[in-house]
């Protein structure tokens, strides 16, 4: 492997913030110095760039079956898009069915992923299934390093687990180290009103907000809540779309839980009033849970800025608007005349840290600190992949973005990277983008320019958790 | 019916507090004044007595059929003891078995209840199986006078309905005027926290508490909660007993919602403590929610006092401790080597007043407005009886108890008029009590003297509630 | 004195709604009864009416010299107005002038009330200077009947007292047994916002509001409750405008101190928006705390309905838009160019109870007993008049309003009793206002018809304050 | 200057964590790698102890006088003991008298500290005089590095401002980039109680909790957010003591003010319950705010973890209990048989950093990155010093601890460096503490043995605050 020393760029870290040169050797963080006389096989020249930990992505889907369709990202084309806007880590989920042993589950997806990825990648275990026999192979997994566990207190069909069930997975966890996230509606209800507004003849895209009011979130957040209370263990929940469940997790972390939130860009940028028409273009921004009336967002960026809320993931799981795109079958048009029958998913990967960086360091006066602890550092350490991933620091993987704050960059569907024929940012444009993104020491991505090839990313057992 | 003077008492009702003469005729109030002259067929004299409206006991379970034991007060024991403590009316629960319909469960309760009340008695129903094709049933029962519909989120083997149904049931009565009243505890966790408790082991009366956590009342009044606001419906909580759920009922409110709840004396009085020692006498105290740490005893009385709690009711529902009292089967004994199978509940209709009037407006200094609203008139509100029960105004059902608040009395086993055998307040003595009792005109206590006969109550048909 | 007999009205008290006769007689009521066979002077037939308590306002300034104006109504034309809008007792303000004995600023006040008030009243004291040597004159006041004390956080000229004499204050009502109201409003940041923006030449009315924000309402709300929760007493906030201040109101309740809040018509029916276009018209709307941006009165109705505020009062200060209106001097003109200069004070003692039962009952339908209680029964409780005003109870002074709710009426100040040549309600319909209303048993009203003489009101001497 | 090379360590940041060589030159970090091969002139093996930045204390009182008493430690002995410590940079407090104007307080200040100080030290400017002609002064100083403002609500004879005077500072600083810093205690009330008491006899040393409830803290912090909110600013508030206080910077945060708190090591260790009973030898703990009852201890530590308060420092200012120590006149003794005459102060400078380390690594399972983070970072960056100081990186100043986990050591003021004759944590041992420490390159202590010279230290011209 080559040697890179980067000159003159501006590091930042979590808490950091300085000038001085980097230079990685052997995939890691070699050396940091003022003014490095060092050989290196190539020498980058930062100036006037942010240094920035490569972004992790801790909530992706790819090619995701969720029944009548696939995800239409493979860990190819969304590696290579997540690289594209400077992400470098991704964590999927590895999705026991239910009957399936879990290490069946982990391995499908190895699979699946290894071939592919041009990123690092790790594995959550979604549990949808548990009888007591099964809990030792939780403490498997936390030792082969899948130690993140997710249960869903939704579709009761195929993901739902009952309260007990949830509970005593929670106490497992406890006990092997693993970490709780959490899936947080109420399955049940949802699941009433979506065949009442059926029943209703209330069949377009729109109607999937009105079947999960935000109080079925605000509701199964509150519960999950209490169950991890009883159980003693921290709880993430994932993709936090309501004022309600951010006001959830900011109530139990004022009383000194260790509750963790994460939202998405599709909550922080898109609104309910995007699709409130009813027309079948409102597929775009179907995902669950729904992308909610814009009063919504602004609290949801200040629970970021307050840490009342701590990660930004996507849960990238795409779904072409019209078939035949690079020859896929039907996805979205599958839920023309019912909402209900809809993949549910968006497209993210590749634009989340342009995203972030906008809303929050360009827009609202964060610091890059904090654009950098929201997009990778705090996930590494929740997830335990820090300081490996998520820093800058010597001894860590040389998983750096050069951020050009002057990179203007538009983001559409025309140019993305991701295998999907819609892009739900169409037109906006960023202020800041990464002008090289370097995974293991190895440069992927030189501004639009890809450089890397399939299978060059290499599955992370990861850690137990450290709480930030 | 014959006609009474009572001259010179001090008229208390939620609101007000005068001295004046009341003269009832045909089971009314027929006229209120100033020194009346007016015939009547008795002449009493209240003076230095409390002229209150009688209580309503909104909360029993008489003869009720819990599995392997009935409770020990029938409709005419339970409603002797609650004369005798100043409780006039009553309101029971009907209880579907699961595939019964709701009309035969009234039945069979008015059947029980008809000829053996001293005492006006309304009827609850508790719902436990609710098919779409059982809806119209629950609009029947509300015109019938059954206006108020009881669910639990707690028993999955008997009563526990899912969120869905409750959503639904609760849907349907916000449409036909119905009320809606909640167990609130999460049964999935209990259950599971019982089996797991007995496997090890743990199987003295005080594990009963361990097994039902205060979380798992919070959450599940958090949940209910939810639900009401999505239905848009007022939602009534059931013996709330922990600080954790009061909390939630407080916070509902602040954010105005038709929020309200009741707690019982159980959880005023009595604490963990009382039965932490493992012994099988602490069987005398297992009820459900169960009787918690002493902490949350102030709290509760706060909340009273605060308008945040709004009713005490007693969940009356004996059972002996010793096998052969009056003749009576095992009852408490049935869970010897294991608290699951204690019949849960405890005897309190008798005294409810007492300990009210004790704890709230001697210990605490309530004035006697708030203690008629919170034993009497917000009951007669919310459950359609107002006005004709619970206060004192023309027109008005002539329940009226004179309470003496220098009639000292001694709570005791030995003395008191309910059939079991044992008084968890044994010993505690009360500054005052009733010195007489009045339903509908007729004085069925004096003193300690019973002067009714069996079926003298009547079946009150309820109309929809009104918001206090 | 004559008797009267009411007949067939709908009796509605803070508790109570029945239908009932009531025969009034030596100026209080003698008896209630089902259809009352009694001689009487006069015969009132009130069906279809609601027979009410007469309303208490317990904040009227009626001919207050604010320094360069005196309020326009006296206690003969603001009693007179008061009784038109169904307000059978109001509670004025002594306010002692620094330097002056408190029981000199009684006589005062007592001196000027007498000779005309048409209604009863009491008095409060003001008090604006305290040394140690004068606290003995607060536990005389009290034994008089003047047991409200007023204190100001605001106008450090003329009324302000700093937090130690506030606070030394409030310890002595603890101990006389006094009651204590607050006007909480930061005066030390308020002059200096009025004075730099007089200095960057913002001197249209509007600007009145801008020199108040509601942090200055908020904070001294809590502040004053900080005081009083050391001084261990009860503590009445005046005026409450904002949402801010409220919810300090209510986080107090919630903790159980009892703090009381009162809020009046011009909060909830009027907003910033309606003289934010800086005219002079905006002078009609300038009092203070100023009337705020409309998003404050939802807030303000929903804390009434759930009793985090507990009275509605008017805070009556009038003073004429132009000069010489039934020959007055110059009033809210003196601002012309300075908003500093327009006296502080709207007209409202009229409206009162036409705006509370219009927007409280027709609009957001609350029950006719929160209507009363809110207008009447309250106040009576804090403000030691109880049960002699507030209630419609065998003993109770006669003060009685029939309130027809088909009797709609116009507010206009073409035809409203106030002197005051502008109504800031001007054009506003209300369904419902009094036909009829009786001042302890005289009929000083009926429909628009004055029919009592000046000087029939008698001073109230006050008892201590009942919590209600 | 010599040049270092650290081996082996394990290096903390506010978030890393990974083992690396540090090398230092040149008084700063100019390099850091895996196992670097560079000439130094001494090379420190720092295996098995973390290497961490040098302590910041935010908050001290060297050579204060406060009346009849000067604070014991001067500039010499209190940052020698600092340093013993592990803390290498102090911010006190140059505290303009009124009528003086601040840039002579400054000089004044800085002329005490210039010769005496071996460690960096900064400047905070208490005003307690602030006429509008010297609002520009605090632009300048500004510019010169006094780049905060600490006002009083308390001490009305000395240092209180009024709440307009603060708000207009206030506004100045949000204009001029300074950083507000509040004491924050209600003095009006409190020098109330003082006398009240002392006029009672209560003159013990206890007394000086019950002349400060916590109330007149709580209230204090909350008015002073409620100006800082108006006036745009952050705001920072020293030394919270108290529950009630804490609570207010929560709620505040929860709303998304930038508002931070500060607490001190007294607060966390240090209880009432430790003077109550009124013995002299109570003057040890007597500072204000008060040290408080044990309860709200650990709601202090649990708001660190949560970052609900965000820095320890100490508000060190040390009075000798017996006369002559030292040849120091009397002190503490000043106050017998008045409490309100004991010098008010504890030492603390030289102890903080292993307090924090004790109560939050070891006893409450905190990270390292905290421990830095509450200790140092963030004091850097809200004070302008980051990232020179608060951070090991590259370019930073070389203020480098080597702390040692394992090298217990026993508090007492037999050993301790601080000039004052008792220690108020005698006895204490904690589980670690610096083996080394490191100014500006320059190895200060190594274990208990001082290096340095006075005058060392140099001053530190501040920017302005950067978020954390």
């Amino acid at each position: 492997m080559s040697s890179v020393l980067i000159k003159n760029g501006r590091i930042i870290t979590a808490s950091d913030d300085y000038f001085a040169d980097v230079f990685v050797e052997d995939e890691a963080v070699k050396l940091i110095g003022d003014k490095l006389k060092v050989q290196a096989d190539r020498v980058v020249d930062a100036i006037g760039q942010y240094v920035i930990p490569g972004g992790i992505d801790c909530h992706t889907h790819m090619e995701l079956n969720v029944g009548a369709a696939t995800s239409s990202d493979d860990f190819e084309t969304g590696t290579v898009a997540a690289a594209h806007g400077g992400t470098t880590t991704i964590i999927d989920f590895a999705t026991q069915a239910r009957g399936q042993p879990m290490r069946a589950a982990l391995d499908e997806w190895l699979a699946r992923a290894e071939p592919k990825a041009v990123i690092d990648y790790g594995m959550h275990m979604i549990v949808s299934d548990l009888p007591d026999r099964w809990l030792p192979d939780m403490d498997a997994l936390v030792h082969e390093g899948v130690t993140s566990f997710k249960f869903f207190t939704a579709y009761p069909d195929r993901l739902m687990l009952n309260d007990a069930t949830i509970f005593k997975a929670m106490q497992r966890t406890g006990e092997n180290g693993g970490f709780v996230c959490l899936h947080a509606e109420n399955g049940s209800v949802i699941d009433y009103l979506v065949q009442k507004l059926l029943a209703e003849g209330k069949t377009a895209p729109n109607y999937h907000l009105l079947s999960r009011p935000p109080e079925t979130e605000g509701e199964a957040t509150h519960r999950v809540i209490a169950l991890a209370e009883m159980a003693h263990v921290p709880v993430y929940i994932v993709h936090v779309s309501s004022h309600l469940a951010m006001e959830e997790i900011r109530a139990a972390r004022d009383r000194g839980l260790p509750v963790f939130g994460e939202t998405c860009p599709q909550y922080l940028y898109l609104a309910y009033e995007d699709y409130a028409d009813g027309s079948f273009e409102g597929a775009k921004y179907i995902c669950s849970p729904p992308i909610r009336e814009q009063a919504n967002q602004e609290p949801l960026w200040q629970a970021l800025a307050a840490n009342d809320l701590q990660t930004v993931a996507t849960d990238h799981c795409p779904f072409c608007m019209r078939e035949g795109y690079k020859g896929l079958p039907k996805q979205k048009e599958l839920g023309i005349g019912n909402f209900s029958k809809i993949p549910n998913g968006v497209p993210g990967v590749e634009n989340r840290m342009h995203l972030v960086y906008q809303g929050g360091v360009v827009e609202r006066g964060w610091s890059m600190n904090r654009f950098v602890e929201v997009t990778s550092t705090t996930a590494a350490k929740l997830f335990g992949l820090f300081p490996r991933k998520g820093t800058i620091a010597v001894g860590s993987d040389a998983d750096i973005v050069l951020w050009d704050p002057n990179r203007k960059y538009t983001i559409s569907a025309k140019t993305h990277f991701m295998r999907v024929d819609y892009n739900p940012y169409e037109g906006l444009t960023v202020d800041g983008s990464p002008s090289l993104v370097m995974s293991r020491g190895s440069v992927i991505f030189e501004g639009d320019q890809f450089l890397a090839s399939p299978g060059q990313g290499e599955y992370l057992r990861r850690g137990t958790y450290m709480l930030p």
